[in-house]
This record gives C-alpha cells, structure tokens and sequence, in this order.
C-alpha cells in the first residue's frame, strides 16, 4: 500500500576537529530532511560540531536524534569491537547524554537514537545486547524513538518490550534475502535516480530488490540516506523531488504514534 | 568564625578502562565524602566507570557533580592546552551531558560541576573563559553549583551573574599570597594529622598559612581532597575525624542554599 | 628432556601517562628476566614510558622487544577489532619501529616481536594475518625473534617462512587440549608455589595440566609472566628461584640461535 | 643572489583513518615537490597511510622526512599544549621511528624530521625545547636534516651544534618583521598567481613583503605549501611553472650538502 508521508534520515556531524568525511555537505542536506542522527564522538562528532549540528537542525525544524558509534575513531566505528552488552549500552548512554546537553541548550528534545554503523549491525544480530539497550532505554526515556531494520532483534526486542521503533530503508545499500543490509565499510559514488527509483518503489509497492536477484517484501517508516555516500547531497535532492511529486510527504516519526 | 558545617569533596571515578590513577580507593572514600566530583571522559573515566560511580554515590547519598577536563588522557588534564572559550565550553557541555545520563538512570540529579586540573586552573584565570562557561550554565541549568577558589576569575563572575557557587579549600594543595593554589602535576605523600590540622585552623580561624609562611584570610564552603594523592585515604580519614571531634559536621553544599 | 636453560619474558612499560595497570612493579621485575616485551603505545605505553623501559632493559643486560597491540587503550588491547590483515600489519611495523628508534637512542638492537593480548590471539588463529605478518618481518628484519605458541598458525607459518620463533609457555594462563591458553581479560591472584610448580614440571617433564584436567606434551623456549597479574614480582621471584635451585638458567632466547 | 635551484617541500598523509582534511591531492601534489613531511600519527596520519605514502614518496623519487606533532587529532596539532621538552622529545622519537619503520620497508633512508604546526612554533621559540630536539638527533642520527626557520631558535641551535638544517619559506603564510610566519589555525583560499610571486620574489630577491607593508630579507633552502590550504594543489603548480620558467631547478635539499 502505497505511502501517504515517511520520514528521511541523514548522518549529521560526522566531522572531528577540522576533518571530514564524505562531502561536508550537512548544511545543504539539513533542511532536505527531517530526522538528523547526529554523530556523538566516539566513531565521529566532536562537541563544537555537536552544538553547531544541533542548531543547524532547530533552524530547519528537524527532529534529533543521538548517533553513537564504537569508540573507533580510525575506524569511523565501521568496525565491530568485541565488548560485552553492558559496557557497549554505557558507551551508548555516555554519548547519548552528551547529546541530550546540547538539545537542552537549544530548547529541544532528542527524538530517537541509532546505533551507528558496526554497533548497529552488532544490534541487529545480538539479542543480549538489545535486549539491554531496549530495558535501559526504558527506564531513561520509554517515549524515545530507536531507529532498527524490521529484519532485526532490535526490532523485535523494541517491539516485545514497549519501546517505540522507527523501521529504516536503507536507500544506499543493498540488500540481502533476510531484509538485512549487506554492511560495508566504504560504499562508492550510485546513480541517484537508481537510488530514488529503489526508494520509490519500496514506498509505493514495499518491495525491494535483493543482490541475488530476487525481490522482497520490505516496509519501512524511515529513508536513510548516509551523508558520507559521495554524491550524498544529490541522492537525497533526487529522492525528495521523486517522493514529492509522487504526493508523498517527508514527515518526522513522530507523527503518526498512534502506530505504537 | 568557626564553621558549624562544611562539605567535603573528592574526585571519584578517575580510572579509565582497567587503567587507575593513586590508591583506587574510591569505594572506602565515597561514603566519608558529602560531594563527589565525577570524571567524565576526557582527562579520565569512562562510561562503565561512571556508571558504578554515580551508583557509588547514590548508595552513600553523596551529592554528584561533573568533573570535566581538558581532552588530554596522557596528561590526565593537567596540561594546559590552548583553546577557545567556546570550544571549551561545548567541551565542558559534553561530559556533563554525559554525566548527567547516569544521573538521570539512577535518578538523580545534577549538584555541581568542579572543572578539572588544567582547566579549573584556567578557568580561575581566564575572564573570557570563565564569563562564557557561566552564561551557559545559566542557560542550561542555573540552579548548577559551580566549585571554584574564592580568589579566582570564575567566582567572582559567578557571583555576578548568579549562578551558585561553591568555594572550595584545598587541603592538600600549597597556597600563595593571592589566595589561589599552587598547581602541580603531581603530589607527593602528605602527612595525614598536618593535612588534617591545616583544615581544621581554615575552618576555626579562617586562616592558611601560604608558601611565603605568611598567613592569610580564606573563606570557604567546601574542603577538597584528591583521592590521586597518595595516601587519600587516611587523609580523607584523619581530616574527618578531627572536624567530626570538633563538632563540625560534614553536609553537602546544597543545605544553605539562602546563602545564594 | 628436563631443560637446561629457558628464557623468561614479561611486559614491561604497561603504563600510559600517569596511569597504571597491575602493582607497577617492572623495576623490581626488569632484573629478574631476560627478555622484556615493551608496550608500544596502542594498548599501553607512551614515549615517556618506553623511553625509561628501554633505559632500565639495558641497566638489566635485558633483550628487549616490541609488544604491539589493537588500538585500544581502554580495553588495553584485550578486545578483538575486525580488521584487515594489512592494516594490523601496519599497526604493528608502526609501533615496533616507534620502540626501535627508543632502542637507537640507548645503541641497543631489537631482540624480538610479541603481538600483545588479542592481537596475540587473533595471529594464532588467522591463518592470513600470521602469513603477512611473517612476510613483512622477513623483508624488514629476517633475524628479529617473533615470540608465539608452539600451537598457533604464527608459530607454524614463521617456521614455514623462515622467521626465527621462539615458543611460550603461560606460567600464568591456563591451557586447553589444543595447547592454547585460554584467553582471558582479567586473571586474579594466582598461587606462587603453584605457578613454579607448573613452571618447573613444564621445563622439567615438558607436560602442563589443562582446564579438562588431561595432561599434554608441550614444549617451549620462554615463560611468560605477565607483570599485570597481582602479585606479579612475587611469580616472578618464586619460579625464578624454582628454575634456579633445579639448575635451570635464565638467559636470553638469542644465545641458542642453532636452533633456528 | 637568485638561486639556481630550490627545495619544495609539502605536508604529505594528513589523514586518518577514512577522515580527510583539505582537497585530498597528496597523489597530484607528490610528483611535483621534492621533499614530503609525512604525518605520524599523533595530529594526523595513520599506519595505512603512512604506508602508502612513503610508496608514493618513493615512486616520484621524493625525499622522505617526519612530521610529528603534539598528540592532538582533534586540534590537528595547532593548539599548543604544555608540556616539558623531554616529553616532547620522546613523542618526536616515537613518531620518527614509526616512520623510519615503513621507510625502512620500502629500502628508503629518512631524509629529514620538520615538526609540525604548534610544536614547529614551540621549537621555534623555545630555546631549551630545540636543544634537547637537536641534542638528542645527533646521538641517534647526526645526518638527518632538521627543518625550520632560520628565525628560529631551532636553526640557531641546530647551526650551533651541527644539526644540518633546512631553512624553509612559508609560501602560504604571512610574515611579521622578525622574519617569523603568523601563525594560524585555518588558512583560506589564496590567489596561486599572488603566491607564486611571493616565491620567485623571494628566490630572486631575497625579500618579503611583511604583514605590516615592509620588506625584509629573507634567505631559505625549501619552499613550504601546506597540502591543506584550500586550492593547494594549483598553488604548487603555479609556483612550480613559475621557478621553472625563471631556470630555477626543485630539487631535494641533499644535493648541495656542502653547505652544512
């Protein structure tokens, strides 16, 4: 059933000091969307970076979200690091704290929470872990949003206990018959009207194409789009105008909760 | 004019991974304390350390603060590191933030922040610094108890603006004329019933003899000692038995609120 | 075949700034071994720190080696990072080349090479790593000692290769059947008569007791004794004076280079 | 005196991990200089890429150096922090033998060590910092030239005690009268024609034109454009045609050793 509004997710912040990853594009891409998981310095973010994102997405009224990764920064946090589930939802609160300082300091609330990149990955494969981080969450802030693939024990955890979830489609990656992503730690330049085509389609039949060929069912609340994807400003350029013209709205999450 | 009460403060949780720094006696120190400085990251602690120790904390009904330093954990923070006021500032935000989660898990609240090593030291002397950390507090949470010297920068805008202050007595830091406390990286082992004694005649006499062997005129509403120092214990220990024995009872800050 | 002489081997330097792990006892430690693997700053250990390893190594007559491990200082190198083998590769020359400028500066020669902890772990069963690994030290020092366990892919490929090994025994881990310690984070006290005791059967019997309770066959050329283990000195010195009363000397892995 | 021939040298490696700061053109810049300061880890650079770029270095048959910086990635090494000379001697050896380790790697010898931007600055003022920096380069290699101002205190030790030097002109940075470079956290976009003025001027002439309007004499051995001011790319270029055009040969700073 085709959609009426989804929400669209971005990486923001994604800097450390003066360094950059992808195309540094966050202040052209900030007002295209309307969730911003902001990085929170362990895989990427800094606190000036912090505080700037954080403005960046009250000027354009989009909803926050706290990003944490892996402490890895060589790494981007694309890397898993063996630790056990308390120890990786402490890292979590840390960083979900630090971010939560900086919506106070703008007035804002924080929206939702995603795993970054390998701790993500880690989330959706291990039941333990979210498990932990879905009770944590809990018992600090039941109403937060935590952003997961249907396909994962994240969402199943989230669902199971009460927390509300928000299912992403990943717009720049594949997909495997599971309805997982296949991770990768570097993903090349894709053709935006491939990508805005795929997401179209997911959002008007809830069908996607997996790397074997086959296609899947696959429904979904959120389109991300990483803004360390080169060419991540047309990308998403590209799928708004596609998802505009198809009378679809791009709407935070928060609207429709009524779902949870 | 003698003190009928006085808050005690250490520094808590200053270990990093299976790194320690001094005795790690955090567990024997905690409940003789009435505030708890808690490090937050950056110079030290990490968040399974905060996490026990803010748990530490609530068991001994020990008022927590946020203890954030320079980024600088070779330096364990004692390392002055030039910066902008603003990019410290968001620096101090961070780890507060990220305190504060913990907090908020246990629930409890925010008492003070207490920057540390190099940065409280720069902070004292930094006008700039010092106006634009208050502001900020006052921004986010001007019911924050900010420790600081009473001769320092910080104190005196503090006052000016507002937000309550702490002042703090250094038992087991030399003194100079100014009033302000002569910085070290490191401190050798103390003896307990001298340390003790020199409390005790700042909390019924009002008077530290400085360096010089001069005395002069202190006034102060909290007593620091650093569990780093070797021996923190026992001077912990010593220290409050003889104000015990004097009828001065050790309270956290927040009590005499109308004095703010 | 009861041996005639082994070398003994500990990590030294495991400091980081003013931070400790264990009793901080390598200065106690240093004369009583022969071979110090001398952290090279990823998992512990600063210059400073390396610099007066190196210093008290030569003062002792010691040889002196690399102890490389993962970035990853809060986990002290205990935890596995997914990572590539040339990456791990590069992370090793980078820090054995950082401790052999240290080695120039007091006119000594590397001795030998000892990947630290999961590093460690992670070359014994990854068949690629241990084969790059052993490559880049043919091309860079054919003679530089790579110390692994006699049941690990290092141990099989270097002997392959060409690379001069030198095995282990755990005087303060325990075994599987396969003949691999059993890894583990954190150990606790450890009984000294116990461990000469092990020491001395292993060096006298060639067998060692697993966790199964099974006796196995293993032989060596070095003991390890790791100087994080509490109570670490007092090992040392009890199965130091074990070997020395059945006759047995300690002495550095070079002198028996027919062996290779 | 117009020059014959001049060294150029330039920041090469300044990334980390999958983070970039500036165009990220080492590959196009690397054929046309010919000296590279090569990032060591500590405010930029990884062991990837130090590998890689030392592989390039050698394929254009450019001279290799090592560019240490104070340990501070995010402040890429432009903040200065306070620390006492041993400790910075001892990080400048750890970085130049994790160097010296690829070099070695790849049959290459070090050609010289340039520190890198606030701990260039501190050398560059503090006479006890640059003596021991000297000192301790001609206990491990009396050969290995030393870059700096010839402003500088390091230059004037190094001439003292017999440390050979390269004395540098900052093509992209502004002077003041003492023939000192202004320096700056962030450079933006200059006019390549107006810098490669500056440069034939200087190497023609002899002269500067000073922040302040007047011109000073100036004298070098190597010509600086750092690989992070925004367009360097065209400003190498650029100022390659124009020493080119006027018969001024680039060539590395070993040829004319003569002068040392």
């Amino acid at each position: 059933m085709k959609k009426q509004s989804v929400d669209l997710n971005s990486d923001m912040g994604e800097g450390f000091g003066p360094w950059r990853i992808g195309d540094g594009v966050d202040e052209a891409i900030m007002p295209l969307i309307s969730s911003a998981n902001i990085a929170t310095g362990f895989h990427a973010g800094d606190p000036n970076i912090m505080a700037r994102t954080v403005q960046l997405a009250r000027e354009s009224g989009v909803g926050i979200g706290a990003h944490p990764g892996f402490r890895d920064l060589v790494g981007f946090g694309r890397r898993n690091i063996a630790e056990a589930p308390q120890a990786l939802v402490n890292d979590i609160l840390y960083q979900l704290g630090a971010l939560r300082e900086f919506a106070r300091l703008h007035g804002l609330r924080l929206q939702h929470v995603k795993p970054h990149g390998a701790l993500y990955m880690h989330a959706a494969r291990d039941e333990a872990f979210s498990r932990l981080l879905v009770e944590t969450l809990q018992q600090i802030d039941p109403n937060l949003l935590l952003f997961c693939m249907e396909s994962s024990a994240t969402y199943r955890i989230a669902r199971e206990i009460g927390q509300p979830v928000v299912r992403e489609f990943y717009a720049d990656r594949d997909y495997d018959r599971s309805g997982s992503i296949v991770f990768t730690r570097r993903v090349g330049r894709l053709d935006a009207g491939q990508v805005a085509g795929k997401v179209l389609r997911a959002c008007i039949e809830g069908k996607v194409r997996t790397l074997d060929g086959d296609d899947i069912d696959i429904d979904f609340d959120s389109i991300c789009i990483h803004s360390d994807t080169p060419g991540a400003l047309e990308l998403v350029q590209t799928t708004r105008e596609h998802l505009v013209r198809e009378g679809i709205r791009i709407t935070g999450p928060l609207a429709p909760t009524t779902r949870f």
